[in-house]
C-alpha cells in the first residue's frame, strides 16, 4: 500500500546543472500520478526506474514551459513503445491548443487516446475518483490560471473486532455491512452500533501539491489536515519583493502554509537558480517548521499509514 | 582558431538513462553553432560549459520529435536571460507552423527574434556565409524532408615567403594583392605569379553531419573531401532490414559513407535503444574504417589545423 512522492526536478524556470524542471511522481499502490512534467521529464522518469505504462494521469497545474516541456517527448515516446491505454492529461483551458498542434504535427502514428481533463474551478472540487483514491483540484494564485492538487485515499474498509463476530453470531450479510460502515437494526429489536463493532485499520493518507503560488489565504483550508504538503519556494524572504513581483513564495511561506494546515511533513522545491546550495531555504524553513525538506531530485519521501485518530477508532 | 565538435546527446528516438537525444555542438572560432536540438538540450549545453550566447544558429536536420523538443525550453531561457540579438533557426518548412505556436502561447514576452530560414534545396546550398566559414545544407533520405550540414572554412589568406618580399622589393600594397591570391604585372613588365611567392598557411577545415538517412549515393558527392563526418549509425548490419524499413543507417553504412568521401575521422551516433553497449557498432565500423569513433556526449572531438596538400602549397 504505497503512497509515495518523489521529485524528478526541483528548479524554478531556469534549470540548472544539477536540477531540471518541474516533473514529480506520486505512487500511490504502485499507479504512478505525473504531477508537472518539465523538460527532461521522460529521462528522469527512466533515470529513476519508473515504468511509462503506469502513468494514466498526468497533472499540470499550469501552462508554463517549465512546467510542461517535458510533455511532448513523453507523449511521443509512449506512442513508440507501443502505447493503447487512454491518457488523461488535467490541466488548464490553454492546454487545448497546445495539445491540438501537438497532436497535428507529432501524433500521427498514435494509436492511444489523450484526453484532456480541463481544470477550471475556482472551488476544491474532484477531478479523478479511483477505488481507493479521490484527487481534488484547488485554485492557486499565479501570474496565469494555476492550480494546486490534492490527492487522498478514501477512508477504509472498517474493520469488525473480531471477539464480536463470534459474541453476536454477525453473518456473513452483517459483517459486509459493518465493514461499509453501516449501523444494523436486526429483525429481533437489537440495535448493532458500527463505532462500537468496528474501527478503523488506519488513516487515510493524503498530500497536496502547491506550485506555483503567492501565498494565499485559501490554500490553508482547501487542504487543512494533508498530511504531506508539496510547497514552491522559490526565494528565500530577503527576497520577498521578487516574490511578490513574480507571484511566488519564500521558504518561510511555505513553512507557513505547513504549521497552518497541520502538515506533519513539508517538502519544498521549485528553487531559483540563484541558489546554488539550497540550504539557506531550508533553514528558513525550519526555523518555523522542523518537518520540512528539500524535494531533492530521486529522492522517494514515504507516507507511512498511521494508526487512526482516536475520535475516528 | 577552433574547429570541434561535441555530441550533447547520442540516442535516437528513444532516449535512455544515459543518452540524450540528439543534440550537438560545433564551436568554429568560439561561435557555436547548435546542430539539432532535442529535448534536455538546454541542460546538456550547461552541463558542458556551453555559453547560450554565443548561439546565433541553430540546424534542425527534420523535424522528428528527437531531433526538435528541446528547442522549446532552450528558447524560453534565452528569453529569460534577457537576449535580445536575433535568432537563426534553419529548419524544413514544417517548422514553420510549430514555431509560429510556440511563439503565441509561450514568446509574449520574447526581446529577440526568431527566424526561421527555411531549408528546401535538393542540391548543396549555401546556407550561411560568414567571414571565416561557411555552411551548405543537402538532402538526406529519411522518411520526411531531412537535411544533412557541410560547415567549411574559407580559404585562409594566402602568406608570402619572407625571403622574396625584401628580394623583389615588394610594396605593401602587392603584398596585399599576394595575400589576397592575386597575380601581379608590375608596369616594367616583370610577371609575379602568386604560387612562386606564397603558400597557404592551414588547409580550410571542414564538418559534415549527416543525421538520419537511409544509405544515399549523393551524399559523398556533396560532401567529398570533407575532414570529419558524423553520420547516423543507429542499427548494426544485422538489423539492416529494420534500417531500410525505417529509413537509417547502419555502422557498416556509416563507414563506408566515411571511406568514400575520404574523411579523417567518422564520429557517431543516433543509437537505438537496444544497444546498452555499442562497442558492437564501434567494432563493426572500424572493420572498414579504423578512424571511427562514438559520439560520447560531452566528448570535445578536435578538428586539428593541418598544413596544405602539396597541391594546394
Amino acid at each position: 500500500m504505497k503512497f509515495s512522492f518523489t521529485s524528478l526536478g526541483c528548479a524554478s524556470a531556469l534549470p540548472t546543472v544539477n536540477r531540471f524542471p518541474s516533473a514529480h511522481v506520486l505512487n500511490v499502490h504502485e499507479r504512478l500520478f505525473l504531477i508537472d512534467c518539465g523538460e527532461g521529464c521522460q529521462m528522469q522518469l527512466r533515470k529513476y526506474g519508473f515504468s511509462f505504462l503506469k502513468i494514466q494521469n498526468i497533472f499540470i497545474s499550469h501552462i508554463h514551459g517549465d512546467h510542461i516541456f517535458g510533455i511532448f517527448g513523453l507523449l511521443s515516446t509512449m506512442s513508440l513503445m507501443g502505447r493503447s491505454a487512454d491518457l488523461f492529461i488535467h490541466a488548464p483551458k490553454a492546454f487545448s491548443g497546445i495539445l491540438a498542434n501537438f497532436i497535428k504535427h507529432f501524433g500521427d502514428m498514435f494509436k492511444y487516446q489523450v484526453i484532456h481533463k480541463v481544470l477550471d474551478s475556482d472551488q476544491l472540487t474532484i477531478i479523478y475518483e479511483g477505488k481507493s483514491m479521490e484527487i481534488l483540484s484547488f485554485p492557486l494564485n499565479h501570474r496565469i490560471d494555476c492550480y494546486g492538487f490534492l490527492f487522498r485515499e478514501k477512508r477504509p474498509m472498517r474493520n469488525v473486532y473480531k471477539e464480536r463476530v463470534d459474541e453476536l453470531a454477525l453473518t456473513l450479510h452483517e459483517i459486509a455491512r459493518l465493514k461499509a460502515g453501516e449501523d444494523i437494526f436486526r429483525e429481533d429489536g437489537e440495535f448493532l452500533l458500527n463505532a462500537e463493532l468496528t474501527y478503523s485499520p488506519y488513516k487515510p493518507r493524503s498530500f497536496a501539491y502547491c506550485s506555483d503560488t503567492a501565498p494565499y489565504e485559501k490554500i490553508t483550508d482547501f487542504i487543512q489536515g494533508v498530511d504531506v504538503l508539496y510547497h514552491e519556494a522559490t526565494f528565500a524572504k530577503d527576497l520577498k519583493s521578487i516574490a511578490q513581483t513574480t507571484m511566488h513564495s519564500t521558504a518561510e511561506d511555505a513553512a507557513n502554509v505547513a504549521l497552518k494546515v497541520g502538515a506533519r511533513q513539508l517538502i519544498m522545491g521549485h528553487f531559483s537558480s540563484r541558489y546554488r546550495n539550497v540550504n539557506v531555504l531550508l533553514n528558513e524553513a525550519r526555523e518555523l517548521f522542523e518537518e520540512s525538506y528539500i524535494a531533492e531530485e530521486g529522492q522517494e519521501f514515504e507516507i507511512p499509514l498511521m494508526a487512526p485518530d482516536i475520535n475516528t477508532h
